[in-house]
């Protein structure tokens, strides 16, 4: 008897009659009528077995629980109930021989989609957690979303080219992770905030286009969404144009939807300038899943009188209809939500039932009432403050109100381009201009970020997805001098600028070509191509939001020759 | 008229009338009776430019210097003067328009195949460096090499998973670069010198088949052809044997061998015990492209009252024809680096013109002699002493006699298989038994192991090219009980177990699946097929010996108030 090996997923009615060998963890074990049943799973899917009484091996299956793994070799039958639900679900198999390669105490943690466990549980078992179908499909798309990206860039002629972990480390943005040097006491390594430099570095070097996907790293207080280590599909090209990498990205993402999840996105995708992507939205990465913009009440409000909005810059407010579904403790969470996100106050006005009410109803007259047309069932939500506060407060409100009304679909695909974004935004807390993007961005006119850096506007655009980043680019500043010009607009002195990046306004000076570039970050691609909200669910082994590796339990202590080997003390 | 976008390596006599953009760096401009000659370069080649007087654009090409970059517009003529070496010495470009995108400044390294700079000076100008067409050939075959790879692995249904740069310090092997933790005073990552505790959880989370082109990361002094970090192909599978991780290298090999070089390699590969490959070519990774055999001279030399051979554990020695190739000061050289590879002394005999002569030759009588075998310009050298050091010495002697007698064809590939690896060896500085390979690696035989630890032969392999370890696996301990059997022959106390591997052992108990794999070094692989000895050449930007960054002059001095915030104070 000649018998073959197949996975736990693809034995069909078709495979009737072979004899076949197969290898997996036990899902499950069952005892009926004297037969032994167990459900034998791997990456692929379940198949279930069937061991009978007369069957030598029947003693040592009476022993097998879940999670052990076996290896087995037996005829593939027919079944007598059927499952429809699952590929494998009409046969089953036979045992004549069963081999236990591995026992396994019982886990801590079922091994099915659903689980009721603990995240610190689950961290700590990653193992485990791993072992579950839904988590295994994570990483799986993970890998597919990769190489279908990596595809698109090879067959397109770019090179993937790999740049160091261990660089310099050059304070200008997030924090640096830092690696003590064994061989110059005082000395450190910086780990990559990205390969940014490097792959400017390549285009100076000719390579023309380049890719990488590439770890990149920033020793931040973490969000929900943010991890300590991160993956960016790194992209730089030579003698190109914002529309040349728009077209690229787009074709990227394109094959990439495709390939995967078999989505037709259509392209060329949306654009938005910045300006109108804030002011309509209240965001720089708006998600157009839905509408609910944000529109001026100032000019309709203005005789009314309000205190609260009395002097203020900005009158801006979000209209909602079927307002019943908001109860007062859901406004009153909203109204939390507004001052969170640097809203002075929210204020609204409601009409149902022929009724007006509302926090601002009582200064209305009957005039403004007609001007905001309000329908039955309508309320305007409506937040005064300066430009910024409001816009992000009302961007904020905007996303809330869209959970609250479940107008978050993930199977819908919204993509869009902001553009036009600022060279520069103004940090109130150093009093001084920071770059919006980074500081070897392009300016759209050198005279302009010469003389009003604060407005002037940058060749940079961003790819954004149902309200996430996806990623961002820029064409770079190819000349030396405007390199410089852009450094002392940022307050570095001639010293910084030699110290941190002499070497690289250096090699802009022996034929730099016109070059830009995108990152996509290819942990948020996974999650939204996945339908997870949560960033840990798409990176195998992640940190906690302190991160904390809960498996390995990293950060550790460690021996004192070690620290002492790094000229270093640890200090009280 | 219609122009389009042209390489600078691909234009023939077949595109004579065609309109075309070219763009690229300014190899080199000359005058020409009146008419003004650039040679156009980029990444595929050179392609020949002629500004005539009437030009409009000629006053501004008269400015053109070595490295401009250009853009141009013009008509494909024949030309006059052919040069039939290049691809597109047939044609030349009547220019039309050309712009300078950028200008240069006189580059400190000539950008051309041969180059007489320093080593410090490319490495500090590496964008230049990496400009020459030699040095981009470097990184274009890594490319291609890594995308060849990796398509043997996706095709064979590999998953590729990435694992944490910020891990756990578990030092048992190289030193750890370590990464302080600003959350967690005192407490450090360590950067991770293989993936292999994850590739192992990958297996015991069911992934089956994984991998990945990992960076690794070893803070150890460096010899020539080490790199603080490095990249490699790293392989894990799950219900494999030896011989199937070894056809599925030996496939890896083949396509890309044959992809990237067009070379037809055969396989399987010869495979080699430890044992032998040690007693015959004195080396764990013999160079089989040529003989120079060790072999035994003990029986034959007992009688002769050498005293350098008294009692002498190992006499053995290599035979060499055309001796008189080597002379005598080369002889002392050879005498040296035995010394320096633990030989207590390089003796010889040698036969020619019917003399004999050499160092042992007053003690060797006829009988000797004949039993000697020596034919005309003969020698053979002889080394005494430990077997260890015996063999040591012998096999870096062979690899010197080779260089000499210029055996090291670089378009000659040999490899092999070298199998049944001790588990352990023995540290004379710890006096304790270390792993040869991993902790991780599983024994031939569980009781041999436990019986007899110093000769226990481990499910382990390499796989060696032209001397060069290209790579090294093998099948891993998946039973708990073993494994808490292998740290405790390697010296480590409960506690340690605990601290450094718990949850590792811990993972073992929940159904691990019997696995093993490889790790291919992608530095080295990458050399060997680039016929380049220096590892930095396939490295985009690599560290000097001393792991500095000379670009970049990484490690740097930061701030202290960085310092400050990882709770490190740098010792004096």
């Amino acid at each position: 008897m000649i018998y073959t090996y197949h996975t736990n997923g693809e034995l069909t009615i078709a495979n009737i009659g072979e004899f076949v060998n197969l290898r997996g963890w036990v899902q499950k074990s069952r005892h009926l009528g004297g037969l032994i049943f167990i459900d034998l799973r791997d990456r692929f899917g379940i198949t279930q077995l069937v061991i009978r009484p007369d069957n030598p091996f029947y003693e040592q299956a009476l022993l097998i629980k879940s999670e052990y793994v076996l290896a087995v070799a037996g005829l593939v039958v027919e079944r007598e109930s059927k499952n429809m639900n699952m590929k494998t679900g009409e046969i089953e198999i036979n045992i004549q021989e069963l081999y236990i390669l591995n026992t396994s105490d019982t886990p801590p943690i079922i091994v099915a989609d659903h689980t009721d466990a603990l995240e610190e549980t689950r961290l700590k078992y990653r193992y485990l957690d791993l072992r579950r179908p839904v988590m295994q499909n994570f990483l799986i798309k993970r890998h597919e979303i990769m190489q279908s990206i990596r595809h698109v860039l090879v067959t397109e002629g770019f090179y993937e080219l790999d740049t160091p972990i261990l660089g310099k480390s050059t304070p200008e943005g997030a924090r640096d992770y830092l690696v003590p040097s064994r061989l110059y006491a005082g000395h450190f390594y910086a780990l990559p905030q990205s390969p940014q430099l490097y792959k400017q570095l390549f285009m100076i070097a000719g390579f023309e286009k380049y890719f990488q996907i590439a770890k990149c790293f920033r020793d931040e207080d973490l969000r929900a969404d943010r991890q300590p280590e991160f993956t960016q599909v790194d992209i730089e090209l030579s003698f190109t144009t914002e529309e040349d990498i728009r077209a690229l990205t787009e074709r990227i993402l394109k094959y990439t939807f495709k390939r995967v999840l078999n989505e037709d996105i259509e392209t060329p995708f949306r654009m938005m300038t910045y300006e109108e992507a804030r002011e309509t939205y209240g965001s720089d990465k708006p998600d157009l899943r839905y509408d609910l913009k944000i529109e001026d009440y100032k000019s309709i409000l203005k005789n009314s009188d309000i205190p609260l909005f009395d002097g203020k810059e900005y009158i801006k407010g979000i209209r909602i209809s079927q307002s019943h579904v908001l109860s007062r403790k859901k406004i009153d969470q909203l109204s939390l939500i507004v001052k969170k996100n640097h809203g002075e106050a929210l204020t609204y006005i409601k009409y149902a039932d022929g009724q007006l009410s509302g926090s601002i109803a009582k200064f209305i007259d009957e005039k403004t009432i007609a001007a905001l047309q309000l329908k039955d069932d309508e309320m305007i939500f409506i937040v005064p403050g300066r430009k910024r506060d409001v816009l992000d407060a009302l961007g904020a409100l905007r996303i809330e109100i869209a959970k609250q009304f479940q107008l978050l679909d993930p199977n819908v695909y919204k993509f869009l381009w902001v553009i036009d974004f600022p060279l520069f935004e103004y940090n109130e807390e150093e009093d001084r201009l920071v770059a919006q993007h980074h500081p070897f961005t392009a300016p759209q006119h050198i005279e302009a970020m010469k003389m009003h850096p604060e407005t002037a506007l940058a060749k940079a655009y961003d790819v954004v997805l149902n309200g996430y980043e996806l990623g961002g680019g820029s064409i770079r500043i190819h000349s030396q001098d405007v390199q410089e010009s852009m450094f002392s607009l940022l307050g570095l002195s001639e010293y910084d600028i030699k110290e941190r990046f002499g070497f690289f306004v250096e090699a802009l000076k022996y034929g730099t070509p016109p070059h830009g570039g995108i990152a996509l970050g290819l942990d948020r691609i996974v999650m939204l191509m996945t339908h997870t909200t949560n960033i840990k669910d798409v990176i195998a082994f992640p940190k906690t939001q302190s991160a904390k590796d809960q498996m390995m339990q990293a950060p550790s202590e460690v021996d004192i020759k070690q620290i002492d080997e790094l000229h270093l003390k640890v200090s009280e």
